[in-house]
């Protein structure tokens, strides 16, 4: 290992910071082929929240001001996992600050600041600068399978995709009035979190790009109180989307806050020429897998061939939704030690935001099929 | 048991007619209290065929013209398993000559024709005549099941369907051209045959109307081989739709023929504000239902207190497919006895029928949504 | 069909009666290749209740007492479906008066009675009478896969059985006394009941004996309270066995009235050299399978290519239990027509027996694996 | 937190101490009410390749002699994670010198040691010192909450358990001979590496003592080659057992390496008077109960008010295996900090040790049941 350490610093301590932080502390003893990791300074707005988490998550030092780590030598990644509005600030400085930089996806929660921090990631690029977004279920690594054997042919073309993100936590009338589900803070509601997800999934499993966009959104509570008093819910509970792909595929896509009993039910469905496959993110380690004659073949996938599988433990010991994180933290240290881009990039942000910008835009045009101009695309 | 006996004649032996004959023949062996069937005439075209379909089946007698079984005196139900385009006239007919009906589903190819249809039901009723479509899936014992937990308040508002109908017979671009694949003789393609199904059932377990459809259709394969040379497929292999309900509740339709590896795969998911519930047909014995702080429980649809089961066999005995056409065979022979009307009516086969017309007529513009009026309705 | 009609008496019109007369009712519009048969006389003490049975299941006649259906020249098949302790003087009679004859399982309650049945059987053969035992899940078309697939060596050499048969009717204190809970009527409990179904079918998937036993049984609730006040319960709750095949393989096995959430949980797992299967008759539809480097494929057993599948339904559509009696009579059907011998024989009957005994002899000496005489035994 | 850190070695840095470091770098993150820890040695005996590992996962220092950890001041806790046949020795010496002890299951591979191990752990609990054994599956979410049902009485009294775990590494008859297959170096195959998971879980989820046991043992493959050519294998590749439980449950368990198919299959399934449950560690993040009525009910044990769970993610965000070691050591710290002994005890896990020989000597006794001398046990 003759590649010099890198300095990690994160933005947030809130559930993602949490969660990167794990991704952080453990990269090196799963994947030791990456360049080593030095956790330098967790930032957040709150000294003592932040002192205590940085004790716990395994931080060096703690800052109030994400400024402060731009001015830094120790750091080389910063790693943004605040709430979306605040993305393209940050991301932007850090990427001229020269860098490395991972955002937490959504990219942003305009298209326009996508535009920027696409731009900016571009420009940084040809100096040697690696940017990417966190949409961390590429690497689930049943996903991660699925992605290769449709690469491989094994679906034949891929025809009809059907996808689902479904939750429950808004299920309840009486849950309470949040920032989430302000437009102005948060971008938009169940498409924004879970849809952007769906979207960045079926362009990467298929490699292919949205060509066109239907859209339909629905708020069902369409008040809550909170801390103020009863207030109006301005984001939608759920959104449905058929994208039609530039390969010819359709896609169906449904998202929601408020399908009681799913907890975090990420279920894709690819149909294809020559075969099947189904996903469900509430069983992370397995993939559903057919041919056109047989029947669906339950793959736990948890053998050493199986992708990021090899390095943790024998096969039937399973993986849970943290160490996604831990991959994705790998795949950015190792594009970095190359010098090479890595996907999901801005432009896959980008190309995401769009989508959603379209889905939004035909909702409001009672659901008419809007063309996009997928000039930002599939290009790995 | 002082009900008089009915005499059946069932127009057309093949796939239906070989399931309806089921019925007749078993219906009283699990339901005595329903009036007796009397298997009196089987009708085909083709009179060495509907012989031997006659005697495998249990009907007495064979007729190759459908129209003499409306003179016949021995004949009570008239139960029309041909083809779509040619339900109108002979259930018309059957009407006119004061027959109870049976017509399979969907009612009819045209709205058009569902509309005299339905006049004449409602006319004929008015002399005691009863009509019935055949949409069996009403009588799948998990479905009347889930049909009675919603009427029971279980799941509180339905919110949310989202529901598919997905079959692969035609994924391979080889399967040959038919009759089913041409728009003037099949209507339309998987949403006529399997949409029908789905909207019958949302509005049957909601008890509800649609009130708004978006919807997009494909044929993925546009040209098919036959016995007459390469020839150009005018019905679609897939739909989508997004059906506005009149109760605010939202339901996103999709159903194939391209589906690899489903075989039969309904599929439906209700959720509701207290409450979900999802069925397969391929496990067509099961029920999953969750509240809304508990986990989904998988009810095997099999106990004496579940509708229907009580008729068959101790629980954990599970039935098949077939025995929904039987259960739909008592369902009418009792509203005959009994002088009443039966659902699934006419106007229910007519209210189908014109949400799969503003499907097509949506898609057509570009997915964007129409407005029923759904004067015809949820009466019970 | 030159082949002349059969005419069938069936001594029982209670459960298994009922059952048996559907499969008669329906056999000849699934199997018109067997011969026809004639539903002639339905036997049972009670004359207005066997009156009403006949009416609603097809029979032609009614008969109080079975022997009068033994001098009647127009029945050719006597199916005995009474309790097990009244089989071996019916069979034996019906034998002697050259009818075919089925018989429900278990063959008998006692080895020396089954031992009198498989004797009388094989002189009766000689004269060209056929007879069968009612194990009918091997007419089960998933289960019938499952043996095609270990004969064609998909799963290599088979080494161990995981089987169980769970069912919860007793798992209630306060369910009530009856003669299925006294040794003298019923001979054993699970033991018999369930356990007999579970060993025809570990040596019927695997065409292979049983060498030896190792049993244990136990009464959970060794008192009930019936009809003529509190009465020890005399068989068993559940039963367990360890069995030595002849060819090496090990097969555990676990039977229960007791197993709360069970209601007709017949799970088998097979594991062998090159591959495994599994199977749940709750889901009786399906059938897992996996080779040695995958993952478990569920079958959906409906394909034309299927054991009994094509006499049915298009894929997909699946069958109930009751069709398992429809295939058994028919198999029945054409080995009298074929003037063959057909399985499961009386010979199957009695290694089951023989089996059962050894269960309880071993349970009776602290567990003691006990070695058959198997000179009965596995001959096509 | 006033409480002092711990120093913590781990002796060997294979599978288990690969696992356990995971452990020791993660509980603090998750679990800050339990003391810090410090990472302090890692010992083994390859300098090169320790010391790569102790880089990799976290540790300060390494070490190539175990001895050396016992003078150290700034050690506290010594996990042992070596085979089974040098845990006595380890263990023995770091309780004589006053660490707190962590031994990976099963506790020794022979009773005697057991017996020693225990008596050594009481005698130094004296001293404030504690002792564990790693019966990991203890702290699987999932399987605590299975604890907490049966304690809570939602499955009334618990009468039949039916338990398996199921691999399949040796199936393939070219796989390798190794130390795991020879009797002196293992102790024994599947019966003491998968058995003695499946007794410590069965005594705990009914809080019970086994108080007789049936077992049968045998080796499929019996010769295999290595590096030495072929070599005689001398463990079980399968075993069997019935455990009579002293509450009067019965159990019945089977472990298998040679299950084609089932990688990592430990299935429970537990039936009592009001309730079952049932658990698959392949899907560790289900658990499926019932009461008497209904059906099972997947709980996704996901929810903050599942154990250990309110430490980790929202709703539907799944654990994966690893993290049963990070709970393990939470209890550990935790006891320590409290000065209190922690269960699985080294009373459980001679318990357990003793359960295993009784299968063994019942095997050699042609599968007799032997009872259990006891007076190890229960008590909390």
């Amino acid at each position: 290992m003759t590649t010099p350490s890198l300095g990690v610093a994160v933005i947030g301590h809130a559930f993602m910071g949490k969660a990167h932080s794990h991704a952080w502390r453990n990269v090196g003893a799963f994947f030791p082929e990456a360049p080593r990791v030095r956790q330098q300074v967790l930032v957040g707005r709150d000294p003592a929240r932040v002192t205590a988490a940085a004790r716990d998550y395994g931080w060096t030092d703690v800052a109030t001001e994400w400024t402060t780590v731009l001015d830094r030598d120790d750091v080389d990644i910063v790693d943004v996992c605040v709430p979306g509005h605040l993305h393209a600030e940050i991301a932007l400085a850090a990427l001229a600050a020269g860098k490395h930089v991972l955002v937490e996806k959504p990219l942003a929660n305009t298209v326009k600041e996508a535009e920027q921090l696409a731009a900016a990631a571009a420009e940084a690029h040809r100096h040697g600068v690696v940017s990417m977004v966190g949409f961390n279920y590429r690497r689930v690594p049943a996903l991660a399978l699925a992605r290769r054997l449709v690469a491989e042919g094994r679906l034949g073309v891929v025809r009809e995709v059907r996808a689902a993100y479904l939750q429950d936590w808004l299920a309840d009338d009486d849950a309470p009035m949040s920032w989430r589900l302000r437009q102005d803070t948060a971008g938009s509601g169940a498409l924004g979190d879970l849809g952007s997800h769906v979207v960045d999934l079926v362009r990467h499993l298929l490699d292919d790009e949205v060509a066109s966009v239907s859209g339909d959104l629905h708020t069902f509570t369409r008040e809550r109180s909170g801390p103020d008093g009863v207030e109006r819910v301005t984001v939608d509970d759920a959104a449905w989307a058929w994208l039609g792909m530039a390969s010819g595929a359709r896609a169906s896509v449904e998202v929601s806050r408020v399908a009681t009993g799913r907890k975090n039910g990420l279920c894709l469905e690819l149909y294809g020429t020559e075969g099947a496959l189904t996903f469900d993110l509430e069983r992370l380690n397995e993939l559903h897998v057919t041919g056109r004659d047989g029947g669906f073949e339950r793959i736990l996938v948890t053998e050493p061939t199986h992708p990021y599988v090899g390095a943790w433990w024998p096969p039937g010991h399973t993986l849970g939704w943290d160490h996604t994180f831990t991959h994705q933290a790998s795949e950015l240290l190792c594009a970095i030690a190359a010098g090479e881009a890595v996907r999901p990039s801005f432009d896959d942000g980008l190309a995401v935001q769009r989508t959603l910008a379209a889905v939004e835009d035909s909702a409001r045009d009672a659901g008419r099929r809007i063309h996009l101009d997928s000039a930002i695309g599939a290009a790995p």
